[in-house]
């Protein structure tokens, strides 16, 4: 066998580890690692114009495959230009493993241009992180990159740096991933106190339900049966990276996102049970408003961790509390369709919304990012075909697009529709072009309220006024218009412009049923 | 008097020292900054719809004025997306004040979604970070960040945390920025030093201008007659924050980018005198080849650090020389108008240069983010009307569109070409729409060759091989092409695509004729 260089040895590492995608931005430093691509196979890599991209869609794929993909990245700016996303990223616990290139290790001292503090960006968003020092170790660095991204149920963000002459050297040795540690359990002493908890409180407890107990369809079901059983009330978190919804299922409400909608939400709780949740926070602080959301003095009480096997937590708690899953658990089949009424005339929250539901295809995976817009999309949602649904986690604006891809690449064969601001999509429109080039099935429709909508909100919230043309103009997307149409032809989408809601059911048919990337413009 | 609140006192503060742009992209915990934005005057606000744009125009606000913008960036995640452009700024030393919403102070503690190690990114990419504690303390923070933009003759990056309560809350204190220290003179011996080395070595030394040394046509000037005098050669760095050229000036060459031209065009030069340079430095690193670019055994001398008064340094060298500054030092006035020959007939790198030299207005300055199309325009440019040229100092792509941003507004009056790689322009697109916005006389030259082709050379200087598809699809544009006429025109600026020279010509005419942006695209 040839003696493998570093670069090989890492692409043949992340292959034996089943990271079987790069989303990648190389520059010259990556050079031996896009090189090593081409010779080995096992690793499909697809080709980001920006970096925010890159990591957005990696994102995006470990939430429909529970695998980390690799990002390719040139040196610090290049991982501070995807640093948003991983953020993002970091909050919806997925996994990823960022490769990193670096000047080689002898011109690294100097104060070449591309010289910064990459070590100090990759810290401040990674929870692991590693620099090769010599060839012969970037495969035994890259295996415990793999492993570093999973810690229980929950994906982390490993960044592993490359010296272009750790890449280029010879004597690199292939590794393989160790196998991770399976999610730890929840504790009998947890469970049984949320037993005893939500059986001497009925109405007055919410089980709150956060990562696996959101993401599992079957965690759901046993929600709503010891719901059920207890008369308990069932929540999910405002924000989850991924959410079963539509026909035959549950139905779980998420919290509000609004901090006096929250805590009306949670009024008279004097228990809050956490399966996988954490507590809830405002996200942002208001004058005289609270940061925690939960009623003053009520209980929390720890289910499951996140990182912990949020599904076998409610099991064993469905157990203890007899519910029988034979009668209170489904087997997760859709209903049968519904035809639901396909809506006319003008776009208003609630037509653009019936549009979405009525025509999503089964299985679709919705990706949220329509801020304001979507708010109210929740309700009519339940009506639509089964799907998931996945949010951005961080609040960094840029993370839909991105994450369309990635999901789109992660689950082949299944519809993608991506809700996005015209304000959101504008920070990594980029996206757009990586859909046309791998003929994403990607539908995207961009609400166009030609303005930041969410801070015209914020300002009450916070009590700031506004009034001269200064600050209405840096709230407003308008003089000029974005095109939202030829930014998308530009990127070779195609696209279309509706301004009433029977033009809108009929592009998202059109876009559905063209199995590429598409996108509408909804005028607002 | 009216109470002020903090944001007040900072707004009052940034109006008072002399800072009058704020490039902004604000969010929830920015709108008091925003609302005092609005009752204070003195700060003019322009908004960016993606932080790059924001940082990479104060980036060229600073290039063209000396004097600091401020940016409005929101948390962590708005930070980062300027990143890359902060760290072009920093290494054309740039000053530049920050300014980035926070929580407010007790909300940090929790983990909110944008929650992040925001202190970790401010410190990997900036001089100076202060977090404003106290409403009371702001105006004070403010004016200290503003002093930190500077040291000596060069501008640093001051970042300001603002959380959300110390800008809602009250008794804020407006300041004045301490008056910056005047950049340190050379030293005597250095003067003295620099003369006895010219004088011994003529030809066999190389005065290397760098930062004040190459953008005050002054300097440039001085460092010919000098030359003149002692027969020594003058270069200027590759890479300059602003360099004045043209018809009627010294027409300094620079040194080359690979890093053999370098060499050879360093080759047999005994000493390397600094004036506002350093150390010529590789790019990259290459297998088998230097990362330092003199000469084995060549002396090192700096006359002038950048940080220092360059200028009168080399007046003082040419003083200790004998050079008469009425005979060998000109004016500054641009010599008459030549009328250069318009090419026609196919694109070439000639022609374009050819084109570009013959249409530029007096007094424009030019963007350069060509990458591997500009890299001939050198010669040509010699025979331009007088023009400024900016170039991206920190290797992060993304960075010229801003820069151009900046720069117009800078330099009202003046036209601003942006010569920007397809590849490059993608990173920061946003920015045609704040040209749009704000009417700039920008006219955006996009050579697309479809394709990252510094990849395509560099890969060869790395010593990489690349034959199959999955690579070679990671250095080029196309499947599908960028159209970037759509591109602009959904932006809100007027484009045109050109195939021959005659047709660019005509483009660039009708261009810096509007006196508002327009994009030309050159198919390659």
């Amino acid at each position: 066998m040839t003696e493998l260089n570093g670069a090989e040895s890492l692409v043949t590492t992340l292959a034996a580890s089943r990271v079987e995608l790069c989303f990648a931005n190389p520059g010259t430093s990556e050079m031996h690692f896009v090189a090593a691509l081409d010779r080995i196979p096992g690793v499909r890599c697809v080709l980001a114009l920006f970096e925010g991209v890159a990591t957005g869609a990696a994102d995006g794929y470990w939430r429909m495959t529970d695998q980390p993909a690799a990002t390719l990245l040139h040196l610090g700016p290049g991982l501070a230009n995807g640093w948003a996303n991983l953020h993002n990223a970091r909050k919806a616990r997925s996994g990823i493993v960022n490769i990193v290139g670096d000047h080689a290790t002898d011109h690294v001292p100097f104060e070449s241009p591309l010289k910064s503090d990459l070590n100090g960006v990759a810290q401040s968003v990674s929870h692991w992180v590693r620099s090769s020092q010599r060839a012969a170790e970037v495969g035994a660095d890259g295996a415990a990159a793999v492993l570093a991204t999973r810690d229980g149920a929950l994906g982390r963000i490993a960044t592993l740096v490359l010296p272009a002459d750790t890449a280029w050297g010879g004597g690199g040795v292939a590794q393989q991933a160790a196998a991770p540690a399976a999610a730890p359990q929840a504790s009998e002493a947890a469970v049984d106190a949320a037993a005893r908890l939500l059986t001497a409180l009925g109405g007055q407890a919410v089980l709150l339900l956060g990562a696996a107990g959101a993401r599992d369809e079957r965690a759901q079901w046993l929600a709503a049966a010891i719901a059920a059983k207890t008369g308990c009330r069932v929540l999910a978190e405002f924000y989850n990276a991924r959410m079963p919804g539509g026909r035959g299922r549950p139905g779980i409400a998420r919290l509000p996102y609004a901090v006096d909608a929250t805590l009306a939400r949670l009024a008279g709780a004097q228990a809050l049970v956490l399966a996988g949740s954490v507590e809830p926070i405002g996200f942002f602080a208001y004058p005289g408003k609270p940061s925690q959301m939960k009623p003053a003095g009520a209980t929390l009480l720890t289910l499951a961790e996140p990182r912990q096997d949020v599904l076998a937590a409610l099991q064993a708690l469905a157990e203890a509390l007899g519910v029988r899953a034979g009668q209170d658990l489904r087997d997760g089949r859709p209903a049968a369709p519904a035809a639901l009424a396909l809506p006319s005339g003008a776009l208003t929250a609630e037509s653009v919304a019936a549009a979405i539901a009525a025509t999503l295809p089964e299985q679709a995976i919705v990706v949220d990012e329509a801020v304001t817009t979507g708010r109210a999309f929740g309700p009519l949602m339940a009506t639509a075909a089964p799907h998931d649904w996945l949010q951005g986690m961080g609040g960094a604006i840029g993370f839909g697009l991105p994450c369309a891809v990635g999901a789109a690449i992660g689950a082949p064969g299944r519809p993608v529709l991506a809700l996005e601001g015209d304000g959101s999509a504008m920070y990594t429109l980029q996206a757009l072009w990586t859909m046309a080039r791998e003929s994403l099935p990607v539908v995207v429709v961009v609400f166009a309220n030609r303005a930041y909508s969410i801070l015209q909100g914020e300002l009450k919230g916070v009590g700031a006024q506004i009034s001269g043309q200064k600050a209405i103009d840096m709230l407003t997307l308008d003089r000029p218009h974005l095109d939202w149409v030829a930014l998308a032809r530009g990127h070779g989408v195609p696209a279309v412009r509706v301004d009433d809601a029977g033009a809108l059911v009929q592009a998202l048919q059109r876009g559905f049923a063209s199995q590429g990337p598409c996108l509408i413009e909804v005028v607002l």
